[in-house]
């Protein structure tokens, strides 16, 4: 899914919704068996259940990694599921390694897995990035300010150029990319970093994460992130796909995900009308 | 294997040696099929040969995972044809996440797939590289100084405290773990900044890949590195696994591995003269 399309489908769905399916097991639906097939099951309901709110979906492999061989095709068969229904199709998979390597997961999760996009982590620099924004009409989402508490140990150190780390990364990866073929993480629990953020990285995608369960506010990241081709994927997780552990589960996602999407439809439609009248 | 058995292994083997098991399918012996199943017979054949020289073998997941299921499977099936041969088997994956995930890849590598230790990248703080530390009786190998040219876009960043960005990583972590859980990895092609990593990290071990194929010296490496219970693991992958691509590779590898294990022997042998004499 190239720029365009994702534009296209954030104007048709009036939602910047991305739907993270970081399945943990242990908190499928009451009843339900804790078994890879299982957590298929659920992630289909889930996409059924959200799509009409939704423009993005992301699997955390660390979810799936933790079956061994099950789970791998169980991330492999959601991947598939995910072709032809017009999102973008993340793998959350923050890898990064010597060209050589990097290389090797780049044909896995955008050409075998066939996602649209991998996160990937910058600590080892450019050739380790290089192999992934080489793959065409692909991704790259590189960890910029993260939602954790541990953005504090590296990420917001001054360096001595005077610009934070995670300035320095942004600074240097618009460089090797181009807002078509690169993204950044930007945590919602950062509101004030995204003037710094959007100071380097005009016209880039911003992938999210942090809204919901880990705090972040929407209506104050959607006013400090957004530019004029929208530029947000806002990623919901457990407070959408863990909205209910009984039989309505795939309903209760998809009211948690709609509530969601609403909210981003009025401030798309404010912010539209403040720039037609 | 914890700090003491590692330490006693060296001494018995006369060796610092760890293999990667970094297979590229398109580099197997002519004629070889470039199977999955080819890959493990040829892991299992590179390990018989060099088992006598090596006191670690570490497999590198990208190259696995670029098999997709099979070469799941694969990488299972090697870390259990490694597991009671009284050596340090790595997981070289890189991984780290928000606390949450980092959980589930702690939990896949280091007890699922039983390696005794992980390669984890630290850009995301300390609460990204805890649950791996909290694993008992398992290892964290954090990245320190890469051996790849992009090392100096982010590790050798000056910050304003006056250190070097690898030197707060290794500053940091030696807090939150200690020299029986914790190592790190430090590249052979970077003998001059041993020292700064020595000032900090005394008494850890290093993982140091970066000799032979990317072009590190073997006896400056461990002139710069070693300590008195050695504290290195020195890694070597092409250079042993693709030695030969006939029919005799296996025992090429194993030459190969002697030849290495045998530098490291005299330097050993040299070092402890010069101190009892």
């Amino acid at each position: 899914m190239n720029r365009q399309n994702l534009i296209e489908a954030i104007k048709a769905k009036k939602s910047m919704l991305c739907v993270g399916l970081d399945v943990n097991p242990g908190l499928l639906p009451i009843g339900m068996n804790q078994t890879p097939e299982m957590v298929l099951e659920f992630n289909k309901a889930i996409i059924d259940a959200t799509l009409p709110y939704t423009i993005s979906y992301k699997l955390n492999s660390a979810f799936y990694e933790s079956f061994g061989i099950a789970g791998w095709q169980v991330m492999a068969a959601t991947f598939d599921y995910l072709q032809n229904k017009d999102v973008l199709v993340i793998a959350d998979a923050k890898r990064g390694d010597i060209g050589n390597s990097s290389q090797q997961y780049a044909e896995s999760f955008l050409k075998q897995l066939r996602a649209d996009a991998i996160t990937v982590a910058p600590y080892m620099g450019f050739d380790s990035v290089k192999p992934f924004l080489n793959i065409e009409h692909k991704w790259t989402i590189l960890l910029g300010l993260t939602s954790n508490a541990g953005n504090e140990d590296f990420q917001l150190q001054k360096l001595a150029n005077g610009k934070y780390l995670f300035e320095e990364v942004l600074t240097k990866a618009v460089e090797w990319g181009n807002p078509d073929n690169l993204m950044f993480v930007v945590g919602a629990t950062q509101g004030d970093r995204f003037q710094q953020v959007r100071a380097i990285a005009k016209d880039h995608f911003l992938l999210v994460p942090g809204i919901g369960a880990q705090g972040g506010d929407l209506e104050s990241t959607m006013e400090a992130g957004v530019i004029n081709d929208y530029g947000l994927l806002i990623n919901a997780s457990r407070s959408i796909i863990f909205s209910s552990r009984r039989s309505d589960f795939a309903v209760k996602a998809g009211e948690a995900a709609k509530e969601l999407q609403q909210q981003m439809e009025s401030f798309i439609e404010k912010r539209h009308n403040h720039k037609t009248h």
